[in-house]
């Protein structure tokens, strides 16, 4: 566990490193690159969720942990995996008894930073989201009772909830599950992409290529929907994309109007989170980038668009999280 | 990567430090000390398949991808996980669509040392093993060709391949796939547990009732098939632990004499690689001392003597072996 005790030190450490950019530097593009915010190292932490190293290293230990689900082999990381950009690099999620689901796994990088979770925004911030996946019939198909029964029967996870929630009595309950999996999300972020340098003042972190895209993606208003620091404004879009049926917020609301509307995805790391869209049927950036042109923005984007633009999303993809394979008990 | 090419050099560091034990110190068991080796810090090397850090690195990769899975989400880490003394902890393995497989997941660690893979022994080294789950139905249910023609899709990988195999025209094939996997299972070794820390002189680095379940082993014959470094004489014997029907090496040899043989398994890191028995329908490590006991000894050992095996199997958990987790492409 020394790895994970390192993690706060060393966002802290490299927060105060790197934030001094290399001020003054002008390229041209000073009005584009003013629409623009790096990522910060953390997101916002909410009040009745204070970030701790406690909580980290505990959410870190059930975010591996798979008995947790029915099968004993499922856990977060199955879909989140590490190794794929904290996604699954296939179209949509595959789950309990090899059972496929309606959408594509969003990659948790970053998602501390999103305004609403899930593609449909169902629930409104990590300590919400953390719990679904683990009762979902078609991914760790496991009671939410019997998941906590089974980590009090491990003396490892009675210390680590104690230590992680001193004041209560009884700590493995299940908001304390979503608390520690959510803070655990929040560490996992890429601030210190090549754009965030661009932007904190490097001229030569992006290729001219790239900055050729950053203005067709403002210019083509990419940036409305894709907007702040995670790119995205975490609000609701009508979009069929080639292949979906889905309905998407209206299953939530069931108002008219919200018939298939998604939560805008963030395009942090969307070179390493291939495939795309919510139903993971588009392959490629450059197929993405057209995809969205058309149906987004009612352009036909020219090859030479495209692969400006898809120059520029390859500088979004960061600096991949410190975490540790947690030994489980 | 940069933390795997540190893997071989770190491995050679170790060994020099700490092979210089204490040495002289006696505790009075000499006798029974000397029946016992030392763990190496890597196993026998064939000579068709030197151990070269391009083969660990790309073997790293391989053992990490889900995606030569039918469903793209089953690796060999999947059922050898890291987390969980790299097997499962679940009594018999889950693999494609959630079937369970007849028998536990045999952990990865040491197995460069075994003289046999498998619980049937039907591979005799770890290039034969590596390809088994692969194709096995019950596991990744994957087609050889296909997943070698799905790495091929990888620039990445085509790079790693040739960088592992440099005098190969083609060296994405089966048998390069089955090298690198092997290669870097070899390097997936416990040394330096507080057994080997007390075989090679520092006397208290066990206690004085694993000193005493030392005894008991040798004096019960425990030690006559679980010898040798690994523990095992990698040869098989018939046993019917409880709840199982299992054939074991007859369904490899047709011989009448080989029913309900299997080979023998290793008890290094015997601690967190629970449950026991082919079956895994034995949990505690105490239980599996009495049934090995009955089963194979034919002998009822009283609490105390189970206790002190179970201590001193305790001591043959190692440190667990660095690896990485792989940026995959």
């Amino acid at each position: 566990m020394k790895m994970v005790r390192k993690i706060l030190p060393s966002i802290i450490a490299s927060a105060v490193f790197t934030t001094t950019g290399i001020a003054g530097a002008e390229d041209g593009f000073e009005d584009y690159r003013n629409r623009f915010e790096p990522l910060p190292y953390l997101p916002p932490i909410p009040t009745n969720n204070s970030l701790t190293e406690e909580k980290v290293e505990l959410g870190n230990m059930l975010f591996f942990e798979p008995r947790i689900s029915s099968s004993g082999v499922i856990s977060c990381a199955t879909c989140h995996n590490p190794a794929l950009g904290w996604a699954d690099r296939i179209p949509r999620a595959v789950g309990h008894e090899g059972q496929v689901g309606e959408r594509n796994t969003p990659t948790v990088l970053n998602s501390g930073f999103l305004g609403a979770q899930f593609w449909d925004g169902r629930e409104p911030d990590l300590e919400g989201q953390a719990l679904g996946p683990i009762e979902a019939e078609v991914e760790m198909a496991m009671a939410l009772e019997t998941a906590l029964d089974r980590l009090t029967e491990f003396e490892l996870y009675q210390e680590k909830f104690a230590d992680a929630y001193p004041d209560d009595e009884d700590p493995i309950n299940a908001d304390n599950l979503a608390k520690a999996l959510a803070t655990f999300q929040r560490t996992l972020n890429t601030p210190n992409s090549p754009f965030d340098r661009y932007l904190r003042g490097d001229i030569s972190a992006i290729s001219d290529q790239a900055k050729e895209g950053m203005v067709a993606f403002v210019d083509n208003g990419c940036i409305a929907c894709h907007s702040g620091p995670a790119f995205t404004d975490s609000r609701f879009h009508a979009i069929q994309v080639p292949g979906s049926t889905d309905l998407g917020r209206y299953l939530v609301t069931g108002e008219e109007s919200d018939k298939y509307r998604f939560r805008t995805p963030t395009l942090r790391n969307v070179a390493v989170t291939y495939p795309y869209m919510n139903n993971g049927a588009t392959e490629t950036l450059e197929e993405a980038v057209a995809i969205m042109g058309q149906e987004m923005l009612g352009r036909e984007f020219d090859e030479a668009t495209i692969d400006n633009i898809t120059a520029f999303l390859h500088t979004l993809t960061g600096k991949m999280p410190d975490f540790e394979v947690p030994a489980l008990p």
